[in-house]
């Protein structure tokens, strides 16, 4: 007889770990939000000043972008029921496609239902059999998915270490294999930045098309807010760009920009953009609001108090010997202020204390523990908002200054009690 | 020096044929539309009876969904930016997984973002390495794209050949490899169902766990719309079941419903669950509305409308000689309808100027060419509404009526002349 598929799920061993947590209520996962994730939200039955979205320019919760996908569903229906081939394509559809467009720069642009099915349904199509994808290893779990699905071989190497990138450039160059190189320009966890002047040298060097997933960075980096890769003024050394509408544009779906002939290929060939159905209305109503806030001078403004903000809190946090690395530094000397803070904890259990301890004290903040990161590097994560008042940085701050001394002083068991 | 990446781009052989069938206005993928997914749709400038759209139930574009996502959105945003797992979880979530596994008598649920990432989620979730996933050749591509980002191996049998799928069955099951069986249950392109009789009993005898999808019967097939699994009784023989809330219920999202364990297991490995955002509250919002419309008197009166919509097309156009399928017939002698009919065209090019001529006439359908089915098999697909109403059926007979004539008596490369 076979074995049980479904055997795996009993014998599941960070389940334990999980029950443990929860038992003694310090798990940091699936926490219940009980509004939406503006600078302060409500959760379980209490306001907290959110460091745990990637709201960053405060614009999901604006009435302009409920207002926007209000009308879109009116005019459109809460589903549009279909796939973009068949019956999904609305006017809305294209307006967006043509806007982000037009925000980057490029020949054409493509929407998905999401940015994880952007990176899944890009990469899976562009990526064949005997070609190559050469991958971060810190990329987002949907590059990782995407490279795997496609027909190629996947690569990774050591995160942002550039002569790793080129060994594998330089023997994937021997052979007639197409090869993609895919990174993220902010990274998620990090907080950190591609070396993107170099990836962009190498991946024009060995013939290799770039793909870069701007999602940290769309509305929030870059002049007009087009993202690192613009900020590089290096958008033209790119081939594709991609994002998503769900993070700093308070919308929903995904998207690739980049030279009409492989954006139209896509349109027919990504399997994750043909065999689902179309990107709802309302989330594009709201991404387009979103779009063109960002755009204005008001989104100009919010992506300097996101700056400042983020400054701020990173100071704070250094100046109580918390281990926050230092803004990246841009060639031409100046701080990139990406909007993710990394506050590393000494193990699995105490991260999950001084979140809780934070958490009692209003302020929510993202875990990463094993498996998401590897062993011994469990940590905080911030991400700050341009809504974030100078009042709602300091209850951080204050709550940071007890848990500085609460940790030097006690062991950490005694956090959640403190 | 390597191969160019994007040469597949410039040499797809499929464009040339797209190209010259938009050159003649016979394009029938990505037409625009100007308005919701009703029973009658603005494409063009014009009303069409719509025969191209999963809006089954007639839900999307109706106001009380409508509402219902826009008080979802005012009170949770217009994103939730951010995981499941870290921020992205609302009330909202929780109570959608609720009535999920209430409607379906499950222990658990758990929402996703699409259906589409649902499969893709689960799949790749449960089917480890040395585990095999057995799929009917014509389950929808994210049951297909889902195991192949398993790293289990995928093994396809002839569509509903029962005599495969046990030769299937018999050679895994001589392994220790754990045995996932993943049919539709109806399939969105032939219109007919899973043999699930078979299937349920052919996975038990043979240790194999059974996933099915009902995407296109959840609201519309089975006691209190419960989808094929419960119409054969055999829910109780089933894992897990899956399906879609952007057909029949008129939101957006996917789910999963099925043991606790499972579901439990899948909240914190299925990637595409957990490497996304979460679901949109706007497109829940309608879901749970959707799912209590459905679950009421008036559901079962709008089904009931559906089966009567899709007997009598049926009827009318079999009296055309056209040759569409007659309704599966289920055990007792009662005929199923499932909302799916198609009509065979004799070649591509025949069949979309078959669509062109109906389109001119007021008539929306949709159109499978080849890649989408295997070449000679083109297809026209009408799918019905509980909202058509007498005279829209009408105008679609007559339509077809003299489509019907004009084949008979004239080339095809006249019909668009008319």
């Amino acid at each position: 007889m076979s074995g049980d598929l479904f055997a795996k799920v009993r014998a599941y061993e960070s389940y334990a770990f999980r029950q443990e947590l929860e038992a003694q209520h310090l798990l940091p996962y699936f926490r219940v939000a009980e509004g939406p994730p503006t600078a302060v939200t409500m959760m379980g039955g209490a306001p907290r000043v959110n460091l745990g979205s990637s709201n960053y320019l405060g614009l999901s919760g604006d009435s302009r972008l409920t207002s926007a996908a209000h009308q879109a569903a009116l005019r459109y229906g809460t589903s549009v029921n279909g796939s973009r081939l068949m019956n999904g394509t609305t006017e809305l559809h294209l307006r967006v496609e043509e806007a982000v467009a037009n925000w980057f720069g490029e020949e054409d642009a493509l929407v998905f239902g999401t940015g994880y099915t952007t990176n899944l349904g890009v990469i899976s199509a562009l990526v064949g059999d005997g070609d190559v994808v050469l991958c971060d290893a810190a990329d987002h779990g949907s590059i990782v998915d995407g490279a795997r699905l496609a027909r190629g071989r996947l690569l990774a190497f050591r995160h942002n270490r550039m002569d790793r990138l080129e060994t594998l450039l330089r023997r994937a160059s021997s052979t007639d294999a197409g090869i993609l190189v895919a990174v993220d320009t902010v990274y998620s966890m990090q907080g950190d930045l591609s070396d993107i002047v170099a990836v962009t040298g190498l991946s024009r060097r060995y013939g290799a098309r770039l793909l870069v997933d701007e999602a940290h960075a769309v509305g929030v980096l870059g002049p007009d807010g087009q993202g690192v890769a613009a900020l590089a003024r290096l958008a033209d050394g790119v081939d594709l760009r991609m994002g998503t509408f769900s993070k700093a544009l308070g919308g929903s779906g995904g998207f690739v920009t980049g030279p009409a002939d492989v954006i139209d290929f896509l349109r027919v060939q990504a399997r994750a953009f043909m065999f689902t159905a179309a990107a709802p209305a309302s989330g594009l109503g709201a991404a387009l609001a979103g779009i063109e806030i960002a755009r204005s001078a008001e989104g100009e403004e919010r992506r300097e108090r996101l700056a400042t903000n983020t400054a701020r809190l990173r100071v704070a946090l250094t100046e109580l010997d918390f281990d926050v690395a230092p803004a990246p530094v841009w060639e031409n000397g100046i701080e990139v202020q990406t909007p993710i803070l990394r506050v590393p904890a000494p193990d699995d259990v105490t991260a999950a204390r001084m979140w809780r301890f934070l958490y009692d004290h209003g302020v929510y903040v993202n875990v990463a523990l094993y498996p998401a990161v590897p062993r011994g590097q469990a940590q905080l994560r911030l991400c700050v908002m341009a809504t974030h008042t100078a009042e709602h940085l300091e209850r951080v701050v204050d709550a940071f200054t007890v848990l500085a001394r609460k940790l030097t002083v006690r062991p950490a068991a005694d956090l959640v009690a403190g």
